[in-house]
């Protein structure tokens, strides 16, 4: 936090009282660091992402949309470890000093931190290309998280919400496809306004063995539990959770590979699918679906009666 | 840590293994987020700094100078604390996968990193211009910890090392100026390999009010601790630690606006001078001087018998 006098007054301008933890904070913005307490049998649970314009957004994007997609992302790793947000640190690098993408993105960090009981304790603004990298820390009761490496051999697959609308959404801004009226909105909200499905947290500690976030697509993402793992798994196609348009274009890629759904990915052990019916009666929200299973070795796609390997396929690529 | 493939192996292949830290990791890099257990009656202290190639090092700075420096700043804000560092992430945005830079970076990195036995945990990288961004945790004994708003009235103002080298040695690099020979090593290792003066948070606890650490020049920086305390300070120019170039030149500006030397400046009441000379019987490698006092208002510097008012100096701004 060795911010100059300018960016001192402008960091504490915008960005003080940024969201609330659940959790003590001792000192916050304004110091060389912040200082925060951790109650007592809890683990931290820490990650950071960065989102580059144009790389993780279009340019083109509101600096409110920015402001959410930051954190949310942040979120969802955590949401992915079955941990309960505490605080968090922005450095923000910007190309000029302009008050009112500061106030809009401002005040959409503010509604965001707030609703998902997170603080903003500290952070960094420098000058250059825009990008925004925020450092999350939850917390979750000794040993009782998920990881990537404890699927089973005999879970069911499970993926929350709707696969491939972000991509959609994205494909449409740039033109590549055409989205009929009604699925326009809903696909560059998924985009733009991802909601971290921490609403599963206290499921996931209670049923799941593995789990993971959809970021860079789903056959990617799954893979990181599967070779963590040391699993196989075998996936259905028309299990896969989409909207009528992927369906009726047989386009399953922007849900197969796809990023930017935020979405969680996990597995469960087949006793408990009735826990997973029982979730989906009472959370409409947040639908879970079984989307395959997971098994000794191989990664396997199976469509219309015929089996794609899946061992070789490429997510989307930041370094392509 | 939303890594692809790519990213992720090459994260893994070399960011793994980068410093070990005195405290207990559960689950390191390679999931969505890292678990770290906190021993008990400890608080955290966290901060967060980007470096940004151009701004906050010249675009020739070695891989290993970058690395360095990156931790190195973050271990700074983590003493002015009077902090133990225990983990940290990463971020970093490359313009292109380089292998040779990578090797050298991390090397580097591994290599502080175990110094100050601190321990990477976690990280993001993403494709863009060079910059890198370091969240780091420490730790401090409940309530244990230094801020900028406790400096009291008689307070003697200390800083720690030699004042003004980074700076010489950035504007030797510029050409703007042209050092001895003798000084032109010392001044550019003091702007790339800055020292984070971790060895004093013993002595800081038991003795000192108030701390900051010196990113952006001693004038600017001691005013956050004026301002937060709500005192004033009276500076002896000639009591500067600067070095024969400086005292030679009278280009004292080195030391008072010159940014980088994240050397530690804090304060310590009049009765414990004796505390400060013995620590510098015993530790001629980080000596201490005592600049000036705490005073009820006013911002002043005192040289050859002429008084300047320092209210309105301007430090080294980033957004000029």
């Amino acid at each position: 936090m060795s911010a100059t006098q300018n960016e001192f007054s402008l960091i504490e301008r915008f960005f003080s009282n940024t969201g609330q933890s659940r959790f003590p904070v001792k000192l916050s913005q304004g110091d060389d660091a912040a200082i925060v307490d951790v109650p007592s049998g809890k683990q931290l649970v820490m990650s950071v992402d960065t989102l580059i314009s144009g790389v993780h957004f279009p340019e083109q994007t509101s600096a409110a949309d920015i402001a959410h997609k930051s954190l949310a992302v942040n979120l969802s790793d955590l949401a992915a470890m079955g941990a309960t947000p505490a605080w968090f640190l922005l450095s923000i690098t910007l190309p000029k000093f302009d008050e009112a993408w500061l106030s809009e993105f401002s005040t959409s960090l503010k509604t965001i931190s707030n609703h998902y009981q997170t603080e903003l304790i500290g952070g960094d603004t420098c000058r250059g290309p825009l990008s925004i990298t925020i450092q999350i820390t939850g917390l979750v009761n000794k040993n009782n998280y998920l990881d990537r490496k404890s699927a089973k051999l005999g879970d069911l697959i499970i993926v929350s919400g709707t696969l491939g609308n972000a991509a959609l959404g994205l494909a449409h801004l740039q033109q590549k496809i055409t989205l009929p009226n009604d699925l326009i909105e809903p696909c560059i909200k998924a985009l733009n306004r991802p909601l971290p499905r921490l609403e599963l947290t206290e499921f996931l500690t209670r049923f799941a063995n593995a789990a993971i976030d959809l970021s860079d697509g789903l056959v990617g993402d799954l893979r990181h539990i599967l070779d963590q793992s040391q699993k196989g798994a075998l996936i259905r196609r028309d299990a896969l959770p989409v909207n009528d348009w992927i369906r009726s274009h047989q386009a399953y890629d922007f849900a197969l590979s796809g990023g930017d759904d935020f979405e969680l990915c996990f597995t469960v052990p087949a006793k408990d699918k009735n826990e997973i019916d029982h979730w989906n009666q009472h959370n409409p929200q947040c639908l879970l679906t079984a989307i395959g299973e997971v098994t000794e070795s191989g990664y396997q796609l199976i469509s219309n009666d015929q089996t794609e390997d899946l061992s070789h396929w490429q997510g989307y690529q930041h370094f392509e």
